[in-house]
């Protein structure tokens, strides 16, 4: 068989992902496997034993990071890596990270199986605690693997149990020794449900993923005066309601203003005492703001700043503003990025480029190395919920897509 | 003594709204005597008797309303009838309608000691359940009273607890067989405070309430998509949150543009999931409209339903509207206040006339004589909360306006 003509094994993937779905499985239907605890480890344990079932030498570093190596030809040189998490939420989908785990050790047993040996060793990894669903920060395994936050810093981090993260890691068995900072790869590609739209809506298969969005948090809270609904004439009116409703509106309005890959999102509104006929006291309000371009996310956070202050004056309201997040955007390898969208191609899948909404391991290791990703469709776009759901064939697509970027990469 | 240098006495007055306010106290400040309580039955039994005390026929009718007859020198004219209510919520303050029942005790003793006879009997009532607190509807004594609903419809009702309505009333020994609906009396007015803002930040002591607010109460369900806040387009958003927003935007919008009298609240918003990155999948609206013209008011429902059917269009969601409550505006005897105003004025208290935007007996009464109210001011426009407070020179001020406006009505 010609190496153009391998293709991943569709019934061997979809049968991991359900064996690993299966441990932290939920009443309903969801998989709860938060980082470091007992399911996290069983689920650790299972992938390691695949690892090692398929001959990859398999080291841990500090902080959990698993790394499976298969050796290349040119043994000493970097090798072509890829990986992603199976940590999950409290109310996880089966693929989320996994799949970029699970589709990297398909991609190495199908190349065992075709007795394909490449120039560079290939290195499947799995980081730790990518959801930030029980330590905070996300991404915490693959910043620390990139030399971006000290060991000592990670290790006495605080869980939302109240467990200290070392303690957890030590527990379950993965604090190890491998060397981190991880020396640097060759390149890094993650496959990975797209946890968007996009894909699904436009019936497209692949998405070549060449930037990741910035992310600005902000958690407004305005202070009025609550009175009744009735007596109250408008003029006489400090409702920090109403200024909940202006700054939903305002944002809406600067996104469309703002056009291109502007996003801004109120998803929470909090009002007090929250009653029909009562003018609210207190309002907390969530500001999403994100852009591919810092320049550009940084004007809206600039144009929304003055509104906040005018709209206090207007109504006679306080209003505070509390950052809660800030990353600038990301900027994947544009050869890799360019690379995936040509082996789509070649393979036959429609594919398009496109930017990443959520935060991924794949934008810690960009520090370090040529890095982007591979995204195919979620159903919806529903994902960190038991309704979570990626076609099959768009699953085993993506793997394809990985085993054939990873072989060019690794040549 | 001239009749025109009548005055209530204002350490009395305010005797008495002490000792009914320690029964029910709470440790928060507040009266908690909700209808047909204990408290509130211990709240009764104190009024009526004072009532005796002050040689005062007293008289129960089914629905509970206390009557207290002053007689006249015409006895079988049709009285003069002043009073309100002593029921609170479970968060009421100390004044709210026991003010206009010890007011009109007061005047009662005022002018037992100054020795004056009326042409018509006076009479103060105590009308049951105004709050709405425990039973439902609120205002359930005088609406029964005036025979705006059967007695049978009403002692049916069952409250917040799970209690009969008639089967509590008979408990308390409050269920008499004075005549409903009542024999209409030849005017009938009502003091109260205020409950909203307008005179405590005009500096004015006395409202003469020409009319009350028509109220229309909508809950607006709004179903959208969840989404992920970084990941999907705005093109692609089916966002509640957004409409949630456009509402109390729109509404702020409507209520600025018609003016006058035109109230409107977004007074509770309630997100699903209701988390920062998430584009929110469901909202619930409510939406407080008033107005004293019931074809305003009209119009104002009229132009907020063909915005939503637009919103629901332009933003792909579903919205649905439910009508919690709508009552029409009433309009209050012109003759009764303006003779209210008068007796302000001649008694040197500033006074302007308004509007009532809550609630009270007097709505009822207005079906059956001509009505009016007395306002005073409450602090800040704070009512059922620990914080309610009127001046004692305020409660005074009021109470004299009460008595010179029943004495002219009387004669």
């Amino acid at each position: 068989m010609k190496v153009e003509q391998l293709r991943i094994n569709e019934a061997r993937l979809m049968a991991r992902l359900a064996e690993l779905a299966a441990i932290g499985a939920t009443a309903d239907g969801s998989c709860c496997r938060l980082a470091l605890t007992d399911e996290d480890k069983a689920g650790r344990d299972l992938v390691v034993r695949w690892m090692r079932e398929l001959g990859l030498e398999v080291r841990i570093d500090p902080i959990g990071n698993i790394f499976g190596r298969r050796r290349g030809n040119d043994d000493g040189a970097a090798p072509v890596m890829t990986g992603s998490h199976i940590d999950t939420v409290r109310t996880g989908g089966r693929y989320d990270g996994n799949l970029g785990v699970l589709g990297g050790l398909e991609v190495m047993q199908v190349l065992n199986e075709a007795g394909i040996a490449t120039r560079r060793p290939l290195v499947v990894g799995v980081f730790t605690n990518e959801e930030g669903a029980r330590f905070q920060p996300d991404m915490l395994g693959s910043l620390v693997c990139v030399g971006g936050l000290p060991l000592e810093q990670a290790y006495s981090t605080v869980g939302i149990d109240g467990k200290v993260f070392k303690e957890e890691l030590e527990r379950i068995g993965y604090l190890g020794d491998a060397p981190v900072p991880l020396a640097r790869p060759h390149a890094f590609v993650e496959l990975h449900i797209e946890q968007g739209p996009v894909l699904d809506i436009e019936g497209i298969t692949i998405g070549a993923v060449e930037n990741l969005q910035g992310i600005s948090w902000q958690e407004v809270s305005i202070t009025g005066q609550s009175n009744h609904a009735g007596t109250t004439p408008m003029r006489l009116r400090h409702d920090a309601g109403y200024c909940a409703a202006a700054i939903g509106y305002f944002l809406r309005t600067l996104a469309r203003e703002m056009g291109g890959n502007q996003v801004a999102t109120v998803g929470k509104i909090d009002l007090h005492p929250n009653l029909i006929n009562v003018i609210a006291a207190r309002a907390k309000v969530t500001v999403d703001l994100r852009n591919t371009d810092e320049a550009l996310l940084q004007q809206a956070e600039q144009r929304f700043a003055p509104f906040l202050v005018q709209l206090a004056v207007d109504e006679g309201v306080q209003i505070e503003t509390k950052s809660l997040a800030r990353f600038e955007p990301v900027i994947f390898d544009k050869g890799v990025a360019d690379l995936i969208a040509r082996t789509a191609k070649k393979l036959g899948h429609s594919y398009r480029p496109m930017t990443s909404g959520a935060g991924h391991d794949a934008q810690m290791m960009a520090r370090i190395c040529p890095t982007a990703m591979i995204f195919v469709p979620s159903f919806k776009g529903i994902s960190h919920n038991p309704a979570e759901h990626t076609e099959p064939a768009h699953l085993a697509a993506g793997a394809d897509v990985l085993l054939h970027t990873l072989l060019e990469l690794a040549s």
